[in-house]
């Protein structure tokens, strides 16, 4: 594929560009560096300050306007909109903060994708999920240790299809949801379109934070909107109710299906179609 | 193409700058490659992604205020507010994926614009156009397959005009709005502004995508906001009801009379200009 | 000031700067350029989508909340927060679109700050205003001539003082109101700035946009928020209610002192220090 | 400072980076330069400025959505969403225009974390401090001098615990607030980044104003948020009530803290490691 593509780019600009060639499946000498550890401490503080926040935000929101509380009103509050705010724009900032550490991943649905497409070796995938995994736990578990009534009585944050919606419905809505989401991260992240410009390492967080904004407005009603199966399992671990748990294998094959769909699009459509575009390139040149 | 862009992309690096000949009307070569018919799955991918997530929101919206419905507030759900952050952040995400192999249109309006000012070929426009459509009418149709009763009792996000308004203010807020987005679409894709500013292509999808949020606030209370022709065809097609197919020919006439005014001003005053000022500009020199 | 600069700027890169001289009060030679009459027509053209855009959300906003009208609810609406959107918003994208073209002003009190430190000559500023008040008054007129029963009913989105604030609060209001955003436009447009960072006519809409958005915040319960003399007087005009009038004064002196301040702020104390450190700077070197 | 940054630049551009040198404690030269002075003015004019447009923010909300008040509505106002912007907002563009001056603190919390981090003297850290809370006071100062009846009424703005949380609870969200806060500002500000990304100081502020964003809308049901000591002792000062004294040191100790422990992460955790990786990177090479 490298060569193929250094011919397509050439019309771009002059400095030779090469895909990089697929991780491996075991990287021995990756897990000898300090660097793949500092990766994984950043998955794990990033994972923890995205749950704290988005759940407290969460949980802050149905404390204000809690019709049997005296004294809340029905519009205070930061409403659906500012928790959709606090999911995407977290993502902006703590991808914008741990890109150059870990790749900023802070989501076992994009790590997997980026693995299919063989960007990440598969120990490094597997750590980053624990990583991640733990992180959200924590991150939950901060919360409710900070205010336990508050916690239990608006729900933790987690995960569950809402009534009036069915399984297939919610599973649904997860692969698009992450979909979306991953085919962000893949068009922010191809090394093609690094060659071109620069400076992408700064400003790819802000479209990855806006797909996570713009699928919790279209699918908080219907799920609370998972597409990150480490948020959904902290949740569900700290809060610990029946419901969370029975639902809970959607927000892990919705993603993980919906992170394959996009890998497959980006690189076998969109990618791979280069090369066989290259035909035609080549008999105008 | 290939040629073309090696020429047009020496230019820049030269800090000399002249505009891409005109596109010719039909382009026999542009058929044979795999990159038009890639452009083609994108821009289908793109809309079928933008009509599914805006049209969720819409029906999400109008669930969790639905005063007929127990447990539901007047104030849940993400408000008008919310509606047009989900039409522009898509499309800030979508023309941020798809710039770099269809362009990034996701639109007719300003596919229709940009054929206009001979920027894409007719073939290429027109098949655009059709992959549009067709992605708009499978986005809805999604919506309704996963959630049917909601998607009936809720509008289905289909365009009509508000009561109160009649038909002449429809056509000219769908002119004007979309004169705006597409206004936007040539300052931003300016081949002058892309000699100055190497880094165009990431950066011109915000404010697009700030136009199409800012057309939403201001019309949305008038005709629900085309601005798209693919997006109100593909929401009069699933929901096909009388109303929405009475009003849609406002929702084609409207779009395509903006963006030509808007092609018009780019390239007749704004640019055209440039030329006509090239007299004066020299004497200084 | 030039070779002072030059001095500092060296440290930054390598590329020589100067301060561009201050533009004449009167320049015979740019009234003879196409280029200075396209840049009325662009300015007139932004202030009047900017008119258009905004007071269409007020009035969409009053609409729909409207208690007196069946089928609203307190909730409909975009909110204040949506209309402070729409001012910023569309200050982002016209700026964005125009800064090419004219500079991007759209504000007289934008264009009085730059004429006072002499960016731009009298005569392009006094014609600037001219233009951007006709393009207001059109703006608004079109937003009237569409609906009209809704607009003299909703107020016209005319800057007036809200009952049981004070002249002086007013005024004191568009003062530093205007300060924040004339401040940040020389911020942003710093020559400085610009030869440090090549892409700044790109980036800067942004900031300028979220200023306008930030002063709406804090002040639209106090005077419905002018620092624009030709969006206030534009909505005078064509709402032509004696309060509108009476109170238009706060709406001219307030953002002019404002800009002045800004203007003498940037040029005094941040740049001119500039100069006077100068010892202190060459003594390390 | 001249020399230093001579070098400093000079490593940017060969592609070969090193940490500046740790800031001395007390730099007896830096307090004989103008731009020292200039810094601290610009700090106290960016502090003031943000006090006064978020206080007035906050008051207006409140002044619109009382129950007790004739004719507003509980919808009215901008919601704790448009506070939380309001906040990040002001961040956004007031880093923005001081970075190039002072560095853009406009916190004593993120003057602390870059002190500890030895990238300012204790003599500049001290006298930006004290400039800050300044600034704050006047700003508050200047919303009550404005409107006294409304300011007294709705509270002030002022950082008090909310009823029904502890005051290990109010500590607990102050301390991860701020390490939100000050670790997206040591992650934006990181000299590896600048040499990597030539335009990061246009492209920081937005991130750090995100941070600010979303600390709100997470922690105002709890604290009011502060985050920034010069902020919350400003707005103690002139509301000068005793609930706001009695929990004025949470809004001390708890960024204080948050930012030292985001000073030790990034340099102990993330920075430092880079040097112990040293060996197992070099062993690649």
């Amino acid at each position: 594929m490298g060569k193929d593509e250094v011919v397509e780019q050439g019309e771009y600009s002059a400095k030779d560009y090469h895909d990089p060639p697929p991780a491996p499946l075991i990287d021995a000498e990756e897990i000898c560096k300090w660097s793949f550890y500092r990766a994984l401490i950043a998955e794990f503080i990033a994972t923890l300050l995205f749950l704290y926040v988005t759940v407290l935000t969460v949980i802050g929101y149905k404390s204000l306007t809690d019709p049997n509380k005296p004294g809340t009103s029905e519009c205070d509050g930061v409403g659906i909109l500012g928790i959709a705010w606090a999911f995407g724009g977290m993502i902006f900032i703590l991808v914008y903060c741990t890109a150059g550490i870990s790749g900023g991943h802070i989501n076992p649905a994009v790590t997997f994708g980026l693995f299919l497409a063989r960007k990440v070796s598969f120990i490094r995938a597997f750590m980053y999920m624990v990583a991640q995994c733990l992180g959200a736990i924590c991150g939950v578990g901060l919360v409710k240790a900070f205010q336990k009534s508050y916690y239990v009585r608006y729900g933790g944050g987690a995960n569950e299809l809402s009534p009036g919606y069915n399984k297939g419905t919610g599973l649904g809505a997860e692969i698009i949801g992450t979909f979306v989401l991953v085919y962000t991260v893949f068009s922010a992240t191809d090394p093609k379109r690094n060659a071109r410009d620069s400076h992408v390492p700064v400003l790819a967080p802000l479209p990855i934070g806006f797909a996570v904004f713009m699928v919790h407005l279209a699918t908080i009603p219907i799920t609370g909107t998972g597409i990150n199966p480490a948020r959904s399992l902290g949740a569900a671990v700290i809060y610990n109710k029946e419901k969370a748990w029975d639902d809970q294998w959607i927000f892990w094959v919705g993603p993980f299906v919906g992170a394959a769909i996009a890998a497959f699009y980006h690189q076998y459509i969109l990618r791979a179609a280069a090369i066989k575009a290259l035909g035609s390139f080549r008999s105008n040149a």
